[in-house]
C-alpha cells in the first residue's frame, strides 16, 4: 500500500522535501472531536526543525494548513487533509547531489527504482520532511486518544555511547518534553555534549528510542500478521533512519531463560489481570495484555555528513563527495515525537478495528 | 488483514492446533511454476517437531494436502490451498489450562479478546503450529525463488550467551542445513550444550536468528509503509516468540558515528553499484540496493516450562502451575525455516509487485 | 484481492472445479455464535446440483467439512475454514475443451491469463462450484444477521420474457423457499416452462434476481469507494454470469423526473426516519436510509449448451463445438442462494466496520 | 477502504463542498510520464460547472494545483497530489438546510452515521464536487492509457425518454466531444430539449451513459473478487447518483437464449482471438477477452429541484422544502467525463498489476 497505513483508520502520505508541500490525508477519524490546535502546533514544533541547538538551521513554520475533514471545528466523518508549504527550499545545495548519490541516503535507490524520474532533490518523497505530516495525524490521534486515558510517549535512550535510564516497563512515568526529552537529567546533558562533540567532527552520531503506550484495554489488536507489533512495525519502519524494532524485552530476550523472563499473572486490587513483570512488552500473540505496551526503535546516524565520502558518479565513474546543506548532527531528538505519532496512529486504528459488537 | 498478508501474493492462514487442520491460501502465485514437492518436504521437516533432541516429542507426518492451485504438476494461477491434519492431538495435556493462563502465551489475551468462546487448547490460533502452514507458502515461494537466482538462507546467531559467527554481509556465506544451522561449528555444539542445560532444568532458553537474501535486484519495495523493512517486519512478528527485528547494523547503530555507519558507493567490474559495506543492510528508504538483505529477529524463550510458576484462574484467584506436555527447551532450531518462509514470502510479494512495465 | 473480499471480515475463496476441493476462509466473524448447522446444509442445498429438474445431474453431497474456527460447537474467533470435497469429478466431459474454448465461458480468458498452465477442466477456478464455498461463508453470516434482526431475502425476477412480481421497496414480503422462489407463484409456473422449452431446444435461457435486506440501521456503509452499493457490487460481479447490478430504481431513473424520483422524508409512528417511496434502494450517499436495502442482479443464460458453436482451437483453426456433460438449462434459480449469501457477507461486513465507538 | 480506492494504483480523495479545497493523491503511477496540462485541463472542464446551458451556474477555474508528484514535469513515482480550492462557496444557499435533508439526497445518512458533527453544507463529502478530483486523478491516466494506445470514450446514452445510439460493441467509434456528447446528434439535440423542459418544469431528469475501452489486451484482472466488472463497478458506484452499472448485454441479457448471447471465437487476420458479437462486454471470467470492454451506468435524477417537496426537521416535525441555489436540472452531461475518470483509474490499476514477469 506504499504511502497509505491502516485498515480502518487510514494515512495517506504525500509529498517531497522540494515539492511545493508535503501533507496528508487521514480516513475514518471519529467524527465530531475537536482538537486543540494550539496543543497540535506545539506537537509539531517537537519536531520542526532550527528548534534546538542539534538541528538543522532551515526554519519553517510548519503550522499545518487543514484543507477539509472539519465543520465547525469539529471532525465531521470525511477524510481530514492537511498541508504543509515547502517555504525554505535550498535547491541549490543540492545541485552537486544530482550525479551523485550521497551515501546511505535513498538517492541511489530512488534512481534504481524511478529512473532518471526520481525526484532527489533534498531526498525527495525519502526525505525526513515527509515525518511532518506523519506527526499531524499522530498529533491529532494522540489528542483523541488522550481524551480516552490513553497517553504514549517517548524519551531518548540513548545516543552514541550515552544510555538514558529506561520505563519502567509494569509503570512507565512520561518525562518532561524538552530539546533532549530524557528521564535521567544527567544522561541527557551527557548526550548533548556527544552530539555537540560529533557536530564539531563534522559527523553524527545514532541512537535509539523508548516509547510506551498506557491506558490501553487487554485484548486489542487481531492475530498473525495484524498484531500490535506486526502493526507498529510497519509504521515505524516507515519512519527513515530506522533499523530496528523490538518490544519488551526484545533482542536480550536471547539470553534470558523462559523462567526468568515469562510475566507471572495476578489479580490487582480491583481485580485487574495483571502481571509482575513485563517483559512482554504487553502483547502477547499480536494482542495486548493490558499491561504497558513498550517498544524501542534504532535511530542511524544522520546519513548527511560534511566529512568528505566516497560514492559514485550516475554518469559514471567514482566521486568525492562533501555534503553540504543543513543537516542535523543527530536526528534521535527530533525522532521522539515521530515515533509517539507513528504509535498514535496504529494504535488507534487498532482501537476502532477493536470496537466491540454490542 | 489479521491472518492474510501481502499485496500481490496474498497469504492467508488457518486453523487452531487441535482443530481438525491447519493450512494456508497462497493467491497470485505465478502460473506456470512445478514445485518439486520432495524438496518442499524436507523444508517443511526442518521446523516439523521431532527432528531433532531439542524439540518437541509431539510427532506429524506434517506432508501436506494440497486442494487446489495445480493442474498437471504445475500451479495453475488458482489460489494454492493445503492443510496439514492435526493427527497427534493430545489434548488432556490442555485440561488444566483452561482455568489457569500460561505465563507469557496468548492464553490470557485470547480470552480477553474473544471471551469465553476463545480456543485455548494448545495455544488454538496462537499456537507455533500455525507456522507449519506459512513454511509450506514459503517453501514454494523459496523454490521459485531460487529459480530466478534470489537465495534466502538463516542461521542461528545466537542462544543465550552463545553466539555464532555473523554473515560477512556484503557476501554471506549460506550455512549447511543441519539441526542447529550455524557458520561456526563450534559454535553449534556450545548452543547444543546450552540447551540440553535449559531442559535438565525444567527450563527453556531464548535466541536470535540472522537471515540473508541474495540476488535480488537494486529497486525492489515501495517507498514510506511498504518498503522491504516493513513488510519483511509485518510478516516476521507473525511469527509467535519474535520479540524484535532489525536491518544492517540494527540497534548497533545507535552507536556509530555517520563517517563509521555509512556504506560508500563504488562501481565493481561488472558495472555494477555496489557498497564496501552493508551497514544498511541492503536497504536504503525501504527499497533495495542490490547488495544482500540482511536482518535478525529475537526468539523469547519457550514460555512453557516445567518449573511451577506463579498464575491467576479465571474464575478467580491465584493458581501455582506446572505445564505438562511436549514442549521444545529452546523454539530457535525450528524457528530459522519460519524466518527463511516468511522472508520468502514478503520477497516474492515485492517482487512481483515490483515488476516493470515495458 | 483477487480472491479475497472484504475489510474487517475477509473472505478467501479456494478451489478448482476438478482439483481434490473447493473451500473458504472467513477470517474476522464474531466470537461465540453456534451455527445452526442443520439449517446451513438446508441452505447449501439450494444452491447445490441435482435439486430441481432445471439444474444439472452433478450430485454432490456439498456438506462441508469445518477444519478451523470452532471450539465446542461456537466460533472461537479464528479464522473459519472449510471445505467441500470434489467427488463427483468428471473430467472425460471436458477433454475434448481443452483445445477448444466454450463460447461465453472463461476457457480462453483463462488461457489468455496464465498461459497452457490454466486448469480449464470443468472450467478450473472460474467454474460455478466456487460459488459453493461462497453460500457456506454466506449461510453463516446470514445466520449472524438474521440473530440481529437483519434479514436477507431474494426471489427470481425474471426468466427470459416470464416477469414476477417485485418486491414492495418500502416493506418487502419475503417469499416461499422453493425450486423456483418467486412471489408470483403462477409466473413461476410459466418460468418452469420456459426453461423446460430452453432445455427440450438444447439451448439455455437467463434472467435476473432481485434481492432485499431488512432490518438494517441507518447510517451503515463507508462515503465514496466503500458505500453499500460499491461493497455490494464488487461481491456480487463475483458471482459467475452477473452481468448487472442496480439498486432503487435502478436503470429505470433514467426515464424519470427528480419530482417523482425523490423519497419524501417522514417521521413514522415510533420517530424513525422513512421515506413513503424507495426509488434509492435503501442507499443514499452509500449509506443506508434505515429503509430496505434492495437490488437486482442480471444473470446470463448458461453459456453450456448442447447446440452446436463456432469456436476456435488453440492449437489453431477453427472448430465447431458442441457441449457434451451436465449443464444448467438456466442457472438463474441456483443463484438465489448465491445472491443471498453474498449480500450476507458483504453486510456483516459492513456492519462490523460500522460499530460504534462507545 | 472509504475513499481509497485501488490495489498498485491507489487513489485516496478527499474535500467537502464547502471545505477549503477538494483533492486527491494518486499513489503507484508510473515514473517518468510527462502530462499534457493543457488536455488535463480541458478534459476537467468538461466537467467542470458552468460549461453549458444545462449545468449550475457555479463557476469556478478548477485548475488544479499540483503539490507533489513531479520533478521537472515528469511523474516522479512519489505520491501525486492536487487540490482544487473552493472559491466559490455560497453556503448561505445552504443555512435553511441544515435542519431540513433534502430528499434523496445523503443529507439523512450523513446525519445517521456522522451525527451533529456531520457537514451537510453543500452535500459535504457526499457532494458532486468530489468528481472533480476524480477526474483530475483519471486525466492523468486516460493520457497515460492512450500512450499505450488504450483509448476510453463514453456518450450520454440516454435522457429521459430519448435514447442515443449504441456502441457497436464489437468496433465502438468515439464521438466527439460536445456539450452534450452523443453517437447521434439528432438524438442530441431532443436530449437538449428534454432537459430544457425539465428545467422550465423547475425538475431534473435522469439518463444513463455508455462507456467503452479499446486496445486492452486479452488477460487483464483477476479472478472472483478483482475481475475487470468488479473492479469498475466499485469505482463507479463511488459516483454520486449512479445508481446501476451493467457489462454487455447487461439486464437485456435476462430475455436471451444461450444460443443467442454466445459469442462465438474466431481468429482474426492476424491470428489474434475474436469474437463476432460482443455480449460479454470484453469481460469472461472478470478477466478481459481482448474485445472492446463495454458498459453503461444508471444516473438518477438530480436530486435538488426547485419544487416543493416533503422532508423532515431533524428537530422535529415535517417541513416543506423548496431548494435554492445552483443546481443542474441533469447532470448526466457533466457525469461523462466523471465515467470516463473513474474507468481510467480502474483499468490502469488493472494494467499495473497484471504486468508480467519475465
Amino acid at each position: 500500500m506504499s504511502s497509505t497505513f491502516g485498515s480502518v483508520l487510514r494515512l495517506t502520505i504525500f509529498g517531497q522535501s522540494h515539492a511545493p508541500a508535503v501533507g496528508m490525508v487521514l480516513d475514518g477519524f471519529p467524527a465530531g472531536f475537536a482538537p486543540d490546535f494550539d496543543e497540535l502546533n506545539a506537537f509539531l514544533s517537537r519536531r520542526a526543525p532550527g528548534q534546538s541547538p542539534y538541528a538543522t538551521a532551515r526554519v519553517e513554520a510548519d503550522e499545518p494548513e487543514f484543507l477539509s475533514g472539519f465543520s465547525g471545528g469539529r471532525t465531521c466523518g470525511a477524510p481530514i487533509a492537511a498541508i504543509l508549504r515547502n517555504t525554505d527550499v535550498r535547491g541549490k545545495d543540492y545541485v552537486n547531489l544530482e550525479d551523485v548519490p550521497r551515501p546511505s541516503h535513498a538517492d541511489w535507490t530512488a534512481y534504481a527504482k524511478y529512473g532518471e524520474s526520481a525526484d532527489r532533490s533534498g531526498g525527495g518523497h525519502f526525505s525526513g520532511r515527509l515525518t511532518a505530516p506523519l506527526c499531524i495525524a499522530g498529533g491529532l490521534c494522540l489528542q483523541w486518544l488522550s481524551a480516552q486515558g490513553v497517553r504514549i510517549g517517548a524519551h531518548i535512550q540513548r545516543v552514541g555511547a550515552v544510555c538514558d535510564a529506561s520505563f519502567d516497563p509494569t509503570d512507565p512515568t512520561f518525562p518532561a518534553i524538552a530539546p533532549l526529552t530524557v528521564l535521567d537529567g544527567a544522561a541527557g546533558a551527557k548526550m548533548a555534549a556527544e552530539i555537540e562533540k560529533a557536530k564539531a567532527d563534522g559527523d553524527s552520531v545514532g541512537g535509539s528510542i523508548e516509547c510506551a503506550v498506557t491506558g490501553l484495554p487487554a485484548g486489542l489488536g487481531e492475530p498473525m500478521f495484524d498484531g500490535m507489533e506486526n502493526r507498529l512495525a510497519q509504521i515505524l519502519f516507515g519512519i527513515p533512519a530506522v533499523k530496528g524494532v523490538e518490544f519488551g524485552s526484545g533482542f536480550a530476550c536471547a539470553n534470558l531463560r523462559g523462567s526468568e523472563h515469562n510475566d507471572a499473572f495476578y489479580y490487582d486490587e480491583n481485580g485487574a489481570v495483571r502481571t509482575h513483570t513485563n517483559h512482554a512488552g504487553g502483547v502477547l500473540g499480536g494482542i495486548t495484555t493490558g499491561m504497558p505496551l513498550v517498544f524501542r526503535v534504532a535511530i542511524k546516524p544522520t546519513p548527511s555528513i560534511a566529512k568528505e565520502q566516497e560514492s559514485i558518479r550516475f554518469s559514471g565513474g567514482s566521486a568525492a563527495l562533501t555534503v553540504q546543506g543543513r543537516h542535523d548532527p543527530c536526528i534521535v531528538p527530533r525522532a521522539v515525537p515521530c515515533v509517539e505519532a507513528a504509535a498514535a496512529v496504529a494504535v488507534l486504528d487498532a482501537l476502532l478495528e477493536g470496537k466491540k459488537w454490542s
